[in-house]
């Protein structure tokens, strides 16, 4: 959604009460700029939003008495959801009440459409609105949304000024779970080496990583090019080549005039915490800024350019040699 | 899986830990025997199965060394995970602890595959099984299973007697949320007559449906043929019509000799539990119980029968009314 701000809404369709928060804590990090779910927000001083229910509108015989009644009872927030009868005539019933909140000096902060076409409603509903002086009240959508939706309404000119995500966000539809493993990859009994260990398996993308692994994320003016795992103790100073473990014929050699980071932090030592915990906010800035060092490219939806991820080569030829020391041990 | 028993191994993936349990709870009322996650195991009385992982066999310097290290510390409970080399070099290995096993008057439970071609290697790793006196020893097969792979291995005559389930099932992958909602239906105050009310919206897929909602299910032969969403108070000892709300064309006369029972039972009254609750075995066999009586066809995963949903016809009545009433009334 670009600079508009992401309410997120998907606690009731998420797995359970810890995996909803949990869920709305990601969102948050992830840039969202506020939550439906008063527990998470109470928890992680996430800001909460959100609207009325159907049900409020349905209780009433008539939808201006139940917005009559809302603007009442919470002058102070006022949002309508405008679409349980009817999104156009919802809209004129919203202005009616707002007219009446302008006159006791409070404000009508939106309109929510939650069905039918959001392109032509927003649009027709911001007319709606300016006409009638509320060139401030901003227009509230929700329904299914998520990137390719809001992005594709973008495109055409919706008038949407606050985006609700749920269903798609909290659930990760399109990838319901984080395909990730951990895998041991070196042991050692005190005082004696380390022994580099791997899984072995018929398909090179599952056979895991031997080392004490980094990862160093180089960047160049400004822009990050490259995430390179190695092994600890390698001499990375001169730079190094950066190998694609799916295809050995795709190497990149870093120069060492690239500046660079380690991303990994230890958090617990021997049971210790020995890291400070930022706060929800330090994170959720941090992915922000993290991201605005990507090229735009590879944050695009539509096939995305790879950025490069791959294995330094020292620690590549050791891959290379355990598999093949496992693959050539006798029974 | 049909009679062959189901681990479910999901908890990595599920949405937190409390994800997780629900997660667990609900694969067992669906039918799973086992589940991986000892803390619902715990709290449910699901019994607790599992096997070691890929990082015990890494440990030692030596496979064979890591399955008699194994089977001298458990010995009542040894399932052999044999790919993380070589699966059929792992089976041999296994074959030789489990001969020492035996000579403790213990035995080799099983042996697991988690990686590979698992129709191929089940076969092989059985005909090695029975060659060495090991017919009893199951061969459990895991690896990003759902019903389609599980069924396609079982057609091509995979030797698994234990299948585990993990992504698929927690996550349900292929439809990661429920779409279902709730709306008011009807409201009264005091003394006064039920108001139906339901909330529009331009597709009929989407406007609620009014009345105090009861269901009925029906059965001819012990087999169930439909389900009726109907108004509470409405004379159904006469059978009844039942609509598609979708295709109002699609009607089917149910006579009154069709036995039939309501599904709705109360839970709560007035804030009070008014329910015995089952414990979670009686749940999973009703659950059982509950399928046997539907027609295979509807069950079967290709191009299924769709059995008859629909809405009562003096209900479905109600709703097309109140639809043209808030269609008609003005502004």
């Amino acid at each position: 959604a670009q600079d508009e701000p992401i309410m997120e809404f998907g606690m009731r369709r998420a797995q359970g009460i810890d995996g909803a928060i949990t869920a709305s804590r990601a969102a948050y990090i992830g840039g969202c700029d506020y939550t439906s779910n008063v527990i998470a927000g109470k928890l992680y001083d996430i800001p909460v939003k959100g609207t009325h229910s159907h049900s409020w509108v349905m209780v009433f015989d008539d939808e201006l008495e139940s917005f009559e009644t809302y603007a009442h009872t919470l002058p102070d927030n006022v949002v309508f959801l405008v679409d349980t009868y009817d999104s156009l005539k919802g809209v004129h019933r919203a202005i009616e009440v707002g007219k009446w909140l302008k006159k006791q000096g409070k404000k009508m902060l939106g309109i929510r459409l939650d069905s039918g076409d959001l392109a032509y409603l927003s649009k027709k509903c911001r007319k709606l609105l300016d006409e009638a002086g509320f060139e401030d009240t901003l227009i509230y959508a929700t329904n299914e949304l998520d990137e390719t939706i809001i992005s594709d309404l973008k495109r055409q000119g919706a008038k949407i000024g606050v985006w609700g995500v749920g269903t798609k966000l909290t659930t990760a539809y399109s990838q319901p779970a984080l395909d990730g493993v951990y895998k041991l990859s070196a042991i050692r009994n005190p005082g004696e080496e380390w022994k580099y260990k791997l899984k072995l398996s018929e398909r090179m993308t599952k056979i895991s990583n031997p080392g004490i692994l980094e990862v160093k994320r180089y960047r160049q003016n400004g822009r990050y090019i490259a995430d390179v795992i190695y092994n600890k103790g390698t001499n990375m100073s001169k730079g190094c080549c950066v190998i694609d473990p799916l295809d050995a014929t795709r190497q990149k050699i870093i120069g060492k005039e690239f500046d660079c980071e380690d991303l990994l932090v230890p958090v617990f030592r021997s049971g210790e915490l020995v890291y400070k915990l930022p706060s929800l906010h330090e994170i959720q800035q941090r992915a922000k800024d993290e991201l605005s060092h990507f090229h735009d490219g590879v944050k695009r939806f539509l096939n995305p350019h790879q950025y490069v991820v791959g294995m330094e080569k020292s620690l590549y030829d050791l891959k290379i040699k355990l598999v093949e020391n496992i693959r050539l041990k006798k029974n």
